[in-house]
């Protein structure tokens, strides 16, 4: 009992109000807004943000939103905002669950040292970086498959939060937690303290990302919506379990990221917020854009390779679905002031 | 545009105070939190439940889980409290979904006037409930599957609201809105109150109900877990819709809703009621009773004909299952003063 509470304290958001007991700050913001009844009520939003660009669209575009004067009013109940996870809410370079996956094969490997001498496996054991970035991980998600099915539900969410607690990042030699943007968490608060409900809609995990929604974001695990497997009920000395399965329930990439918008949500988003990096975005948005009513679509393009990662699509596929419907492009070097929250000293330079 | 946005006040809620712009009642509940920061702060909870039964097993354990000082204190990211719909938050019988069931084969109908003497579209043509009572559901899925898979998502939507403006229950004579529980009503908003996020997992469709969960329960749409249809994202005329299809996504029922309450929240509930009547939850019922830490199970009989209507399972699974698991029973006929929030004049009264 006491293990599985403390557990959760990992999964306490920073700043969501609905999570806290009480918080000042919401308060205070309350109590403002009998003055003001209207709009967006924050001290200083988006400060990360430059001025003269998407920072000023986004402005704009919820101050519409929020004043029931304005044509463009939208109602709380329809105030849904939907990040993706990687390349948008933190860095997605190295893939920080293709760490975790390492660590899964690490741990197969502990019990069973047959396949010590077996890839994926031994790549995982000697931290191989080079071997996953070239196609490792697609001979490797076969093998993690097999070693989720052995676990049960609570077992792979605590070692989730083990990889968390131990590993730091490759390149950036800080926790974690600390390749989060900046701008983003501060556009998190800017909307949720306008009465936007707040999802994640990622091709990573939803069960891995869920772990760290609520401590990294402020968001709760029934606001992420992710890749999942298949689970069965089963009982186990009488007590109900949920059992992994190494069955793929949603590879929630591409269209499914809006087909599961639509299983979660059940209403189109009215902004979204993604990135150019493996296309995987345009659905979503496009989504959004369909919206009878008002709605935003802003794309993250990585083009800041001193502070940051440049990349690039080979097929510009997401930049030109930007440009062809007017999604706001969020240049990382020109309308973000900072990446991170701390300055991040690199250990290295990696325009992977 | 304005057709969208009027659409949406249906689906806005009457309590929740997330969903509306200012709520002084809530604020009122913010400001006395300061005098006395912990526990339960409703002016008369639970005032149509009766004393000395479930309503005391419901108050002490809010009380506890929300008492910092308590052994089984837990923090409000886990507070998770699951809702069955049918015959716990609304009555079934009859069932409501059937009868918009019923309206889909008519509008089917009315497109094709071969249909008109085929079953089941003659029965629904006709109103024949003894048909569709006798087994003709069972006949109708496949031909509302097939209907369902001629139509946009949104379009769904529209038709779900038009059912529900017209429609008037069959035996109580009021709108449908009227056959909510009020004891139910009031727990939701106690739970609330305490900082629980409240979801209803049903074996209904999840399209259906999240089209009056706001307005009936005070309950986001995305606080909705049902059954659901696949669907694919498909571009027509440049705009991304996406379409129905005829192909069962899941059948939200028994043991599946644990495992979609896994896939949809990520965590186990603290607290789940369901009803007696089809053994649909006692697999979300077993699941919360496996949650490490403390959590509460409650189950509705309905033994009330006089007032609502009295049934029970052949086999007597959930009420069985309730004994020998010490679920907290709620007796429809002693636990609850009132059932309706209005007074329902019975037109006809029938124990189906």
């Amino acid at each position: 009992v006491a293990g599985d509470e403390a557990d959760n304290e990992l999964a306490r958001p920073r700043t969501s109000p609905v999570n806290r007991g009480w918080h000042w700050p919401l308060v205070l913001v309350l109590l403002l807004q009998f003055s003001t009844p209207a709009a967006s009520q924050v001290p200083d939003p988006l400060s990360t943000w430059t001025d003269g660009g998407a920072r000023d669209v986004i402005l704009q575009f919820v101050g519409r939103v929020t004043d029931p004067d304005s044509d463009e009013y939208v109602p709380p109940m329809a105030r849904i905002a939907v990040f993706d996870n990687d390349g948008t809410l933190w860095s997605e370079r190295p893939w920080i669950e293709g760490l975790f996956w390492q660590k899964l094969l690490r741990d197969a490997a502990e019990a069973n040292p047959e396949l010590h001498d077996v890839q994926p496996y031994q790549a995982a054991l000697g931290f191989d970086e080079v071997f996953f970035e070239n196609g490792g991980y697609r001979q490797a998600a076969a093998h993690v498959r097999d070693y989720v099915a052995t676990l049960e539900r609570e077992a792979f969410d605590n070692k989730v939060r083990a990889f968390f607690r131990a590993r730091r990042h490759p390149d950036l030699d800080v926790p974690l937690s600390q390749t989060v943007y900046q701008p983003a968490l501060e556009l998190l608060d800017y909307l949720r303290a306008n009465d936007f409900r707040v999802f994640i809609c990622s091709g990573g995990g939803a069960d891995f990302i869920r772990v760290i929604a609520g401590d990294f974001y402020g968001i709760e695990s029934d606001r992420v919506i992710g890749t999942s497997y298949k689970k069965s009920l089963q009982f186990v000395e009488g007590r109900a379990v949920l059992r992994m399965t190494g069955e793929l329930n949603t590879f929630n990439n591409r269209d499914e990221k809006a087909v599961n918008i639509d299983l979660h949500i059940g209403q189109r988003p009215l902004l979204v917020m993604g990135n150019a990096g493996g296309a995987g975005d345009i659905g979503m948005l496009s989504y959004s854009q369909g919206r009878a009513g008002p709605s935003l679509q802003l794309l993250i393009e990585h083009d800041d390779a001193e502070r940051e990662y440049a990349y690039a699509e080979d097929d510009n596929a997401s930049l030109a679905a930007a440009e062809a419907n007017g999604w706001t492009v969020v240049s990382v070097k020109d309308d973000w002031s900072a990446v991170y929250g701390k300055p991040v000293p690199r250990r290295q330079r990696s325009d992977r």
